[in-house]
């Protein structure tokens, strides 16, 4: 197969002299190459994006958002040819591709709202016979860099709102599994989208500096790891960008004494070993009140986790598939060894699992750590991996001043039938998205994604409301007309005939 | 064919020993049967009604909404089959009913945004410790009386929105053209609407107060003229329901001076003999200020009225096609006679029209009056036919004074390039939806359609925002949690070894 | 002293031959005459506040707005003379005075951000070159009717908004305790409101059917009993008017059986007896779940109840004063009559009470029922006297049925630590004003106050962001400027030598 | 008189060993000494705020916007000892000090809207049995660095909606004139602010650094010069706040041939040279659309600023005060020296001026140029002084371009009598605050202010709703109860005797 190719005005290019093999992680095996963007090829794509944007940008909002329509339709149509590319290149199953991009669609369908979204605050009489409103403006031409883990939803937190809005978008998706956005990004030409509204460069490192580097790029969408989110903030900021950058996250899921204690495990295997936890939603921690309550949910998880199957994400339905690539698998290998070297009791050891034909794949089993302490590395740092760990505690207070205490502030959890303590944590937690009995907490796409603390670099959230301030400028006007004019001095003296 | 059922909980059903003809207005010929529901089977609607209704209410707004995004997909793809049956049994051109149809998907396209329309409001601490926040809930049992004259397009003012919401609906459409309104409830059960959400009753006088007098109907919905909208207004009232009916129009167009000519008239031409003027939005009435535009809009009048082509809606796309009833064409004609008798001077005549193979066919050639004056009877009473009247004022408050005066407030435009005199006139007119150099200034359908005055019996409008309200009803929750629950009594003393 | 005057166009006036007496309740001695105007004084003040009309909605929100935050201002410093007024004609407990005059100040004050909440909605591009946007434009002449039990706080849920939203107003206070509303509209004159933008007139059914019999009154709003509320409704609908009538309640508090009991009685005091029951938020009956706290609860309340005090109320701070009229105090005694007839168990019975030196005031003890059931007339009617009645139910599906299947749905509470029951009760219960754990969940003057069923009727909310549309209009505009203006054709060919 | 002190925690105390000279701007003369804030005391002050923000976070909004109602009271009541300390420091007439400390008070008003704005999104049912919400909770201390030629406006743009929201504050006012914003402080105090939710401290860059390099201080907003509003946004920024950073204008009016001549020539003057021209919403140039209007004006302007008077702004009511310093008075001098020097046509010469009796004052007559070009510095760099340049053009898309390609975006203004050019100007300019016959179109406090391009660094405009949006993060809760808790458990079989 020939290497994997750029989007640029509509036209699948090549660009630059480099080349990345994509992996199956299921295999070990290089399934083909993908282009990577030099510096040239990336002032092509955003110069395809300043030309098609005064067009796009006077484009009714209306028909803007039905080009959105229409894509949720084609997403639907091709959804098992978009999530096979997901599985192949990511490795997470079927199901779970399914599922990302189910949520994908749902961030499109929000983007259809546009005429709604886009309404601004009109004010009759600010003085008398003076009127004031604001509208909110398309920026330009718009960047999304976009990680691994998610490769056709994240992008699609980005863009379609952002040219649902009127401006154009370049997008730069991760390089390691970059098939299924850029067939996402041909099915919105199909519905419609103008050439050099949407384009996709493929690259690494350069591809990513030409984009931060343009001054014709007037806001960039980040989603990764918390340095490389800082990085990006602080150079594109300090560039005139506007940017918001999301980084990692370590979420805490607390289990209070009177949870509903089946519901919560149930719910805590999804959200620790889905998607082999490399999600920046994933709970990597359960935070236990009491003794008691924590010896219950480690038994039960036990007895859950043995039951979990492991294997290629496009056969036989498993529980968890590989993990992205070779060196990630060693490094969440590294941090299980990490714990045991710690003091944390690895109640689950999922290193030795071998799946049975898929001997060189990324596979690694669920494993399970009780006593987790606040200062081991595995409490500290994002594993992204399917790694879970049980960190003891005497009330909601310690588990409350633990989570406040965590560099991270994506998500957090309570598990309780209280209302008072609901109430008390939602309110009062240091953290963006909060769950009650529900483990991952991200938001619907009608409302907005972002975390606090170093978990996201930036005023505006992603996706929702935020997204569509996030991809505007408020232009407001002031408009007094004076006297004088047609209306008074048209005044007939009709002939007397009449 | 056999005569056209009823659709009540997802089947098309027989109802009622009374039947109605269906004509075809381009040939004067009955070509179907349309059956008119009696009180039991208006009963059997609603009850289908009312059991669909606590598990619709309970579905996500996120599902209903993509109820609505799937029904535009079909509404698309049955375009033509759709205005077809408009066209055969209301006359208008195909052009005409597709516009129609366009219209009303819009109103599809809104509906489906029902996650972020129905967002309620939240307030932390409006005291100590206290939350309170509102829903919009829906309503039960809503209701739809619609007109022959937008067969489709008004009724998808109604239904998509009340579902969306979580209602259920009873839709009885125009006897006269039944069947186009009857397919498109097909499609929405084929869209995935469950059986009972949306039933259609055919009739006549008997339905309507089967409806009214039913306590489970929550809500009334209507669109007709002034006298029936009044009484219905009263009687759903009396009896307990939220009601909105919109009555008839007399929208004035104001030519000033220094309008754009060519630009007015052309829109002009569309305004009034568009669907042979059977539109509320139509304009039936030129306000011109001054002798000079007067004498000119007349001129020019004349000359692209003498282009009009008239015939069947379905061939060789006429400008304008057939009256939708025998009666209706009496009555129409009747009032250019009246005009010529109250003196206005008829400057086009259509009353001789002819069009060759369609003698049975219920014609008018499109008709010009000048010199109309306020105290006329074409002046102030609603034709809904081909008729244009011009009526010449002296100076811009004299043209508002009129239509001021007028019963009716529905829609008024000016043409003008000043914008001190656009200012004046949108901000003082006592008209509920107004152009500036837009003939028909109908709402788009993400802002609200209603008219003032006598042209609307209800406090919020239709479609759009004010749908939302009209099809939901406030509640209000105030909570406060007391203290001393499990948050603050589970706190652990760790055993000595931990 | 003189008979208490109209205030019509800025002035105190004489108007109407009739008079009604006004009593103290606390000594069942008369005070004073007010006038009762008849129809001719009414249309005074209706054509005073037409006249005042066109300047005042041309006035600037701001400007409006601002009367209302100087309004505050002077509310705060005569709130003494006020509530002795309240307390001199109603009888309730100072404290209680000041709660109301609270409350109302906050409706001053949500009226007072008028700019922000009339805000319309911008669209730009709603076609190619074609603005629209919304205006809430005020709807002329609005009239208030109040009830005898909050003579200050619910005309300053009327009055406020409507004024601030552009409009003028007539108000006719209870001729029972009219005073205390009289002095609050001279002192909104003096807070810079014009002369005719608010009007009073006193007076009886007289007064009321001038106001709703009059054209120039474009909108109603009442609160008072169900019967006559639906009357109003009816008439005023009827005649074109837009209408919000509130009516009766019987607001049921439910006690789950892990309700904070100490918590629950205390709040359910202050609601049963506070004002001596006679609010429409009042709580008059508490449904137990389970016989374990329905006994409970009637010990617990026993005891509180044995603790009261009743006096005057403006001295010595009792718990409760006397009720209304010596009318009212026979009818609540009857109904105390009627429970202990029908075989509900009368458990602290208030009847006995005297209070010495007031033995003509209008006093009552509090009384307590236990064992209410369903069909006896202490559980279907409003007493509106301090009369509380225990219902025991098996299951909080057993009370909601209840509530549901009552006349009324103002308020209803729910006494719980369960998050899941609080979610479940204020999803599904037919109630318009829902608490948790808060026996009164009156909204807050943010939110809006309205309840289902037969306490509202009306499409809108009482005060809050319903009454900005109650008071106000949409008004929908679409723009559109012709090309060829000043715009293109300016361009300057410079001379040789610029 | 002693130093002026900085307002920590509710006292006012020293800070800093180095003090500043205040003078006079009308007489030249040193009138009091500032100390400036040392790291130290900069610290102390962001101590009493973190100390304060527990306590005011959990405050209810309605109370918080309560104490800025009483704040507006004490900003009327204290008009003229503000203004006077205005004037005294400044150097501007006292009747402009009133227009900017009314305009302040809009913004005061505007935060005590804060129980409305604060409001979130509430969804029921984001799937079955889910709801979620977003609340904007506080982000902790903010800080705010403002300049001299507001004295009294931009601090009220910024730190009554901070509190308002939560946040607790510290302000750094210019060193210039930094009296007044302390008294509006104290004044603050009395309203009813507990200490340390608003501190005050003077200082110059010392102290600006000791606020940026704070981990404790979460947001900053500026107003400024450009090169010092990037420098703060970007060093800010990287440390992870957030920041909005208003810097430089230069503002365009143009005047299209059909423009009202004589209200447009008032409008300029006042826009043009009051306050010494020392705004960054002043018009500093004006687009002559044709040679024609171009004389014209250049001759009406000559007119009317031969009758200009300048002079101590406390005494007489003259047009024009001082400038601020002398620094700044030869840096103006020195502009209006360049502009000859370059070749531009000084009409009106200013730089003569004596002020009998003011030698030593800081005062320049103001001066017009005409034929001022796109490459000369007096058109790009702003003067911020009385100097007025006419540019003139042939066309308006050649006024749209000269302004779209200057640096700074942050207002302009467009004189018309026609719609299509106010429509397409205001639609495509590159500008945020746009006048349509309005020269100083600074939007009203209930909408946002903010430039474009180099004008504001940040994504947030300064006060109104953005200010609400800047000044809160946003919390997104998730909630699902689990089923069989208390509602479904508590089901009781009443014994056989009930």
């Amino acid at each position: 197969m020939p290497p994997i190719q750029h989007l640029i005005n509509g036209q699948l290019v090549d660009g630059g002299s480099r080349q990345s093999d994509v992996f199956n992680p299921a295999t070990g095996r290089v399934s083909r190459q993908v282009q990577l963007a030099d510096a040239v090829t990336v002032q092509q794509a955003i110069a395809a994006a300043q030309a098609a944007f005064p067009a796009w940008r006077n484009t009714p909002p209306l028909k803007r958002a039905r080009v959105m329509s229409k894509l949720k339709e084609l997403l639907e149509a091709n959804a098992e040819r978009i999530c096979q590319l997901i599985t192949a290149e990511h490795g997470k199953v079927l199901a779970d591709a399914l599922g990302e991009l189910q949520r994908g669609i749902e961030n499109v369908e929000y983007a259809s709202y546009a005429p709604e979204l886009l309404k601004g605050e009109h004010s009759r009489n600010v003085g008398p016979g003076i009127d004031s409103w604001s509208e909110f403006q398309p920026l330009g031409v718009c960047a999304g860099i976009t990680p691994f883990n998610f490769p056709v939803m994240v992008p699609l937190w980005m863009w379609p709102m952002a040219v649902a809005c009127g401006n154009t978008f370049v997008l730069k998706p991760s390089e390691r599994d970059p098939s299924s956005a850029l067939l996402v990004a041909e099915l919105a030409l199909e519905a419609g989208l103008p050439p050099g509204v949407l384009n996709v460069v493929h690259g690494d490192k350069e591809a990513v500096d030409a984009l931060l580097d343009s001054p014709h790029v007037k806001a960039v969408s980040f989603v990764g790891s918390t340095p490389i989110a800082e990085s990006i903030y602080r150079h594109g900021s300090a560039s005139g960008k506007r940017v918001q950058a999301l980084g990692g996250a370590k979420n805490h899921a607390v289990l209070m004494p009177d949870a509903d204690l089946d519901n919560a495990v149930a719910a805590l295997m999804g959200a620790a070993f889905g998607s082999c936890g490399e999600r920046c939603m994933a709970v990597p921690l359960v935070v236990a009140v009491g003794h008691e309550v924590a010896d219950a949910v480690v038994a039960k998880l036990k007895v859950e986790m043995a039951k979990m199957t492991v294997g290629p994400g496009d056969t036989g339905n498993p529980d968890m598939g590989p993990l992205v690539t070779r060196q990630h698998l060693e490094k969440v290998r590294g941090y299980v060894d990490q714990g045991v070297a710690e003091g944390a009791e690895l109640v689950v050891d999922g290193r030795g699992l071998q799946v049975p034909g898929h001997e060189d794949g990324y596979f690694l089993g669920p494993c399970l750590f009780d006593h987790v302490k606040r200062g081991m590395r595995i409490y500290q740092e994002e594993i992204f991996g399917p790694v879970l760990g049980v960190v003891r505690v005497h009330s909601l207070a310690e588990a409350m001043e633990l989570i406040d205490s965590h560099e991270y502030g994506n998500g957090t959890c309570l598990f309780t039938r209280d209302g008072e303590a609901a109430r008390y944590f939602t309110d009062h937690i240091q953290v963006g998205m909060v769950g009650v009995n529900v483990p991952l907490p991200v938001p619907v796409a009608y409302h907005s994604f972002g975390g606090w603390k170093r978990s996201l670099f930036g005023d505006l959230h992603a996706y929702g409301p935020d997204a569509v301030r996030f991809y505007t400028k408020r232009k407001t006007i002031t408009q007094r007309w004076p006297s004088g004019g047609v209306r008074e001095s048209a005044v007939f003296s009709f002939p007397s005939n009449s």
